[in-house]
C-alpha cells in the first residue's frame, strides 16, 4: 500500500505516512494559464493506494481526484481509499429554496463512484445521520475529532465551560466535555431568511467563567464572533475558540482576534496557523484495519 | 425542451435560444467564501433539457455541470444535451511524461456520465480523430468553424495567405481556405523538450502578402507573437490572426497587437472582444435532428 499526496499537505502527509509505516509519494501538479491541471502520478502502482486530499476550496481539487482516480487506476491501483480530512459541500443538504440543487447528495456520489472508501473527519452531517446515507452502505465513514478538541481544551483551560452552536451540535459538543472531564452547553440557530443565521446563546451563568466556543468548523467566523462578545459583555472572564477545520476565510483569524478571542485552536485536518491538535492517530486508527 | 445557461454565457444563450426557438432559463450560482457554490435551477424540467456550458477556466465549471447534470435530473429532465462550445481538457492526450494522466480521456468520461449528448466545436483532437474514441460512440459530436473562419477572412482581407500552425491542423486549415477560396499553407511544431513548443513557419513566399494566422485556440498566444514577427520581418504586407476559440490569458490580446497584429477575429465559442463570427448557426443545424 502506497500513500499518495499533493505538496500542499505535505506535512500532514508525512505525518500519516509515518503513523502507518507507509511509503509516501507525491503527485506532480502543474496549472496552465488556461486553467487546466496538470497531473502526474508515480507509476506503477500497487494494487491499494490511499490518497490523501482535504477538500478546503473545493472545485479544483474536486477535479484533481476525478483526474488522478481513473489515472491510478489505469497506473496499477486496484483499490483507491480517499482520505478527505475536510469533506466539502456536506452543508447543503436540503433543497432550502425550490431547485436548489442538493449538492452534499451529488457530491458524495460523484467521490463514491471513484474511490472504494472514503474517511473523513467531522463532515457536518445535520439532516442526515451518516455518510451512509448519500454514498453507497460501508464507502464512507466519519470520525469525530470531538474528544482530542475537549482533551486539548481541558489541558489548556482547566474547568472550562464549552459552548456549541446549536442542538444538532449538542451530541458532538458533548463528546468533547466528556473526553475532557468539561462543563457543557449548546445555543440555538436563529434563521433570518434563506442564508443568514444568528446564534442564540445558552441561557447559562458565564460570569467569570473561561468559556471556549467550540464547532466542526469556522468559515468567516461571523457567528463565533457575534457570540464571543456577547459572552464578554455577559462578564465571561476569557473566550476562547476550538474548531475541527480550519477554513477561516478572508479575515475571519484577525477579526476573532479584534472581537477578544484569545486562543484559536484547530485540529490539522486543515492545515492553517491555528493548528493545535492532530487528528492523524484518529485516522491512522480507523484506517489500520483498511490496510489488512 | 428547454434551454438551460449561466448568465456569464447569457448573450450566447440568447442568440441560441433564438435560433432553436427554445425557452431559455437560467441557473442561479452563488459562491460562498469557502469556495463552494450555491445552484438553483427553474423547477420542474420538461424532460429534454439542453445546457449551455463553455468550458473555458474549466475547473470550477466542470464542478457546476457535475452538480448540475444529477440535480436536472432529480427535478425532471430525463434527457440532457450539453452544448460546450469550447471543450477543456482535450490536449493532455497522451502520457507525455510517464505517469501523467490523460485527462482528455478521464473529463470526456465524466462528462460522458452525466450527460447523453455532448455537443462542441474544434475540441482541438490531435492524436485522436473524434470524439468517439473518448467517449461512448454517439455522445459526442464535434463541428468545426473553418468554414465559417474562412467565410469572414475572404469578406474581410480579400486575397489572404491563410497560414495554420502545424501538420495536425492542416485539414482543418484547408476546409477553411476552401470556404473562403483562399490560399493556405501549414507549418510544423517544433518541441523543446516536454512543453515548450516553438511553430516554424512554411517555406512560402509572404512578401507583399496579407497573411492571416489560423489556429483553434490561443491561450497565452506566445506562438502566434512569434509567428507574427516573423511574418512581418519576411515581407508580409500585413498580419492577422484568426481562432475558433479566444481563450486569450493574461495579455495575450496586447501583446499580440504590440507584435504588430492588425486585426485579431474570433468566433463567439468564446465569449471575448475579438468575437467577430457566430458559431451558433452552426450548433443550430446540428441540434435540430437531436431535438426532432
Amino acid at each position: 500500500m502506497l500513500l499518495l499526496a499533493f505538496e500542499d499537505e505535505a506535512a500532514l502527509a508525512h505525518e500519516l505516512a509515518e503513523a502507518l509505516g507507509l511509503s509516501l509519494a507525491f503527485i506532480t501538479r502543474h496549472r496552465f494559464p488556461d486553467g487546466e491541471l496538470r497531473l502526474v502520478l508515480p507509476k506503477p502502482l500497487p494494487e491499494r493506494v490511499l490518497l490523501l486530499r482535504g477538500l478546503q476550496q473545493p472545485n479544483e481539487k474536486l477535479v484533481e481526484l476525478l483526474i488522478t482516480a481513473p489515472a491510478a487506476r489505469e497506473y496499477g491501483a486496484r483499490q483507491l481509499l480517499l482520505v478527505a480530512p475536510y469533506l466539502a459541500y456536506m452543508r447543503q443538504d436540503m433543497e432550502f429554496t425550490p431547485g436548489e440543487a442538493v449538492s452534499q447528495r451529488h457530491i458524495a456520489r460523484l467521490l463514491a463512484a471513484h474511490f472504494d472508501h472514503v474517511l473523513t473527519v467531522d463532515p457536518h452531517l445535520h439532516r442526515i445521520a451518516s455518510l451512509d446515507e448519500v454514498m453507497p452502505p460501508g464507502t464512507g465513514l466519519a470520525l469525530s475529532a470531538a474528544p482530542v478538541l475537549g482533551e486539548w481544551i481541558a489541558a489548556q483551560v482547566p474547568g472550562a465551560l464549552l459552548i456549541g452552536p446549536d442542538e444538532e451540535s449538542a451530541q458532538w459538543v458533548s463528546e468533547a466535555a466528556r473526553a475532557g472531564g468539561l462543563d457543557h452547553a449548546v445555543g440555538r440557530k436563529v434563521r433570518h431568511g434563506d442564508h443568514q443565521v444568528v446564534l442564540a446563546l445558552p441561557e447559562v451563568d458565564v460570569q467569570g467563567r473561561a468559556v471556549v466556543l467550540l464547532d466542526d468548523m469556522a468559515s468567516t467566523g461571523r457567528t463565533l464572533i457575534g457570540s464571543a462578545q456577547e459572552l464578554l459583555a455577559r462578564g465571561a472572564a476569557s473566550v476562547d475558540v476550538a474548531v475541527t477545520h480550519a477554513l477561516f476565510n478572508g479575515d475571519a483569524l484577525p477579526a476573532l482576534q479584534a472581537a477578544g478571542v484569545r486562543h484559536v485552536w484547530s485540529s490539522n485536518a486543515v492545515p492553517h496557523e491555528s493548528n493545535a491538535v492532530s487528528v492523524v492517530p484518529l485516522l491512522a486508527k480507523a484506517l489500520k484495519p483498511l490496510m489488512a
